[in-house]
């Protein structure tokens, strides 16, 4: 499977869903698989918090492939062979599209803090932006988990005909106290740190030095993506084998995982445009701009495909559940919900693809 | 009720679990209700994480109780006009007992990072000693939640003679992965605030200005004490009434909560006395110097009465039912086991006293 990575740019405002303008903006995104001549093979996928663009397939000399290499690929439930398929790097992310940390046309200076908030509805339009720049008007599938989930459902309220089919994991219609508190640890872990200096800081260093703030509010955001379960499977109560039981510091494997996860991220995200993305997950309300989530979910055209996992701690089955409970009360024929069995917590949509990639693959056909 | 604040001073060694000596050590302590004439009327609470010897009452001028004041009093649960209780504050804690800021007599300066590493048996020692010095050699009772579980079930393991009934809530025989990783957010966000100085911080100047790092790691604590539906019921997706949706550091109630009970926490608590007593919690394990915990659990001879809470997300109701099924597969017929039905998370033992009140009056008879 070949990669192929684009970069889109457009020289033309982005009208943003909070009233705000961005006068320019990039998305840098990833191909897999040929267009074919009707362009009725095209598969969208959208990706999560800390993902990126790079979904599937490997580079030379990388160590570690795409974040769905199990699912995306030649003769993999999403076929290459088959499927044009297609992921972007958010808007706002910091792997190479617009971000709090490009240039303001309009001051040319870092955006930092100036930087307009986003929504998963501003993500998406720039997402249908680039598609259309592709002479891509109406897709196959649009597949997301977690935040990636947000945005599918995205597509199918406010861009009823863009997509046959939306599948949708480990999400929700609307983030919950619980999953807003997570985000909060780490908001308040990177803005107290000294090196953050309200959003001042010099990037190239962070990329060199990392910024504790951030590694010890990823370390929360890893509890949230596992479950008790999973994590007594994992670590149970065993003890790192150098490390003494009576030294203060001295570490349980769980701690060393959460260091070993904590301390190496921020050498490869960026600390404001975690700040940025977060709040783009605590606001999303797939309701807004309706009176009730019914009104919203009863715009839906495509075939819509709820996936959770009952171990998830941060997206609730009992969230993916009301969606499908409420497109019921519509009378939608055009649902489908599956509550898969995982002891995995939430990154179960990441790393347990055997689970549902049959399902995946049915779907599309 | 009459509040008595008591210290009592030991200028003789604590021989600790991890075969380290602490010289000499002070523990403090508050009474209520009197002392029968064969002291047969004795009742210890043993407190949690954040708590204190200040269990009940109010003092002239204090804006709130103690912290289980609802539970402990004239004609309560636990009625001080029947009983004479006691509760100290832990060894480690920073209430006024010997701490990591105590001054080691072998140098004459404050122990700091060279405070031992203490454990729950430590703990229970101690106040095995403040007993013994007021002539106490059983008890009528012990009852204590979370951390306080921890303790009364050291008591009832290594002291099987000392008292006639424990009663243990919202704890467990050994601490978890989940509850581990929550306190390692805790302990790397105090350790990577540049104010903590590797613990030789200027503690007149934490008291007066705080450590951020403590407050956001105790923000992490907060989320591990509610549980998701708590959170839905308390603050739902409310938005702080003056805050913009679209700023960045615009908050929903439930932040705005964690920001007040983060950044208040470390005007009241040392940072590097939460490190040691977060240890004593993460390596707590009640089977530890026997080869199960069934060989553990085999010693107690006190009537056992365990209470879970439904919604506990940090010590989850299997915890407390394993400890019910040991005794059980034991043929121990001292034990009894309630469920208790509550949305409200952790935090129930503290705030629900109603759902329990009752039962452990009867217990107490």
């Amino acid at each position: 499977m070949k990669i192929n990575t684009s970069k889109a740019i457009f020289e033309e405002p982005l009208y943003l869903e909070s009233g705000r303008i961005l006068p320019r903006y990039e998305i840098v995104y990833e191909t897999y698989g040929k267009l074919n001549w009707d362009k009725s093979n095209v598969i969208v996928i959208t990706h999560a918090l800390s993902g990126s663009h790079h979904a599937a397939g490997t580079y030379e000399g990388e160590r570690k492939a795409g974040w769905w290499n199990d699912l995306i690929g030649d003769n993999k439930a999403v076929d290459t062979n088959k499927y044009f398929v297609i992921c972007m790097n958010n808007l706002g992310s910091s792997f190479g599209s617009t971000s709090p940390q490009s240039i303001d046309p309009d001051t040319n200076e870092i955006y930092r803090l100036k930087f307009p908030v986003l929504t998963i509805t501003d993500i998406v339009k720039a997402q249908i932006s680039v598609l259309n720049s592709l002479d891509i008007y109406r897709v196959h599938s649009i597949i997301g988990g977690s935040m990636g989930g947000m945005q599918a459902l995205c597509y199918a309220i406010e861009y009823p005909e863009f997509s046959k089919n939306i599948i949708m994991l480990a999400s929700t219609a609307y983030t919950r106290a619980w999953a807003i508190a997570f985000n909060k640890v780490t908001v308040e872990a990177i803005r107290t740190d000294v090196d953050f200096k309200n959003g001042y800081y010099d990037s190239a260093d962070i990329k060199q030095n990392g910024l504790k703030g951030l590694a010890v509010g990823r370390m929360a955001g890893h509890i949230s993506y596992l479950s008790p379960s999973s994590m007594d499977d994992k670590f149970g109560r065993n003890y790192v084998d150098k490390d003494g039981l009576y030294e203060l510091f001295g570490r349980f494997e769980v701690e060393r995982y959460m260091e070993y996860n904590g301390y190496n991220f921020p050498y490869n995200f960026d600390p404001l445009s975690y700040v940025y993305i977060v709040k783009t997950m605590n606001i999303f309300n797939a309701a807004r701009g309706n009176d009730t989530l019914a009104q919203s979910l009863n715009k839906i055209k495509s075939n819509l495909h709820l996936f959770s996992f009952s171990g998830d701690m941060l997206f609730r089955p009992e969230e993916m559940e009301e969606i499908y409970n409420v497109m019921k009360e519509l009378n939608k024929k055009n649902v489908s919900y599956e509550l898969i069995n995982s002891d995995y917590g939430h990154d179960a949509f990441l790393v347990e693809v055997e689970k549902f990639e049959k399902q995946i693959k049915e779907i599309l056909g």
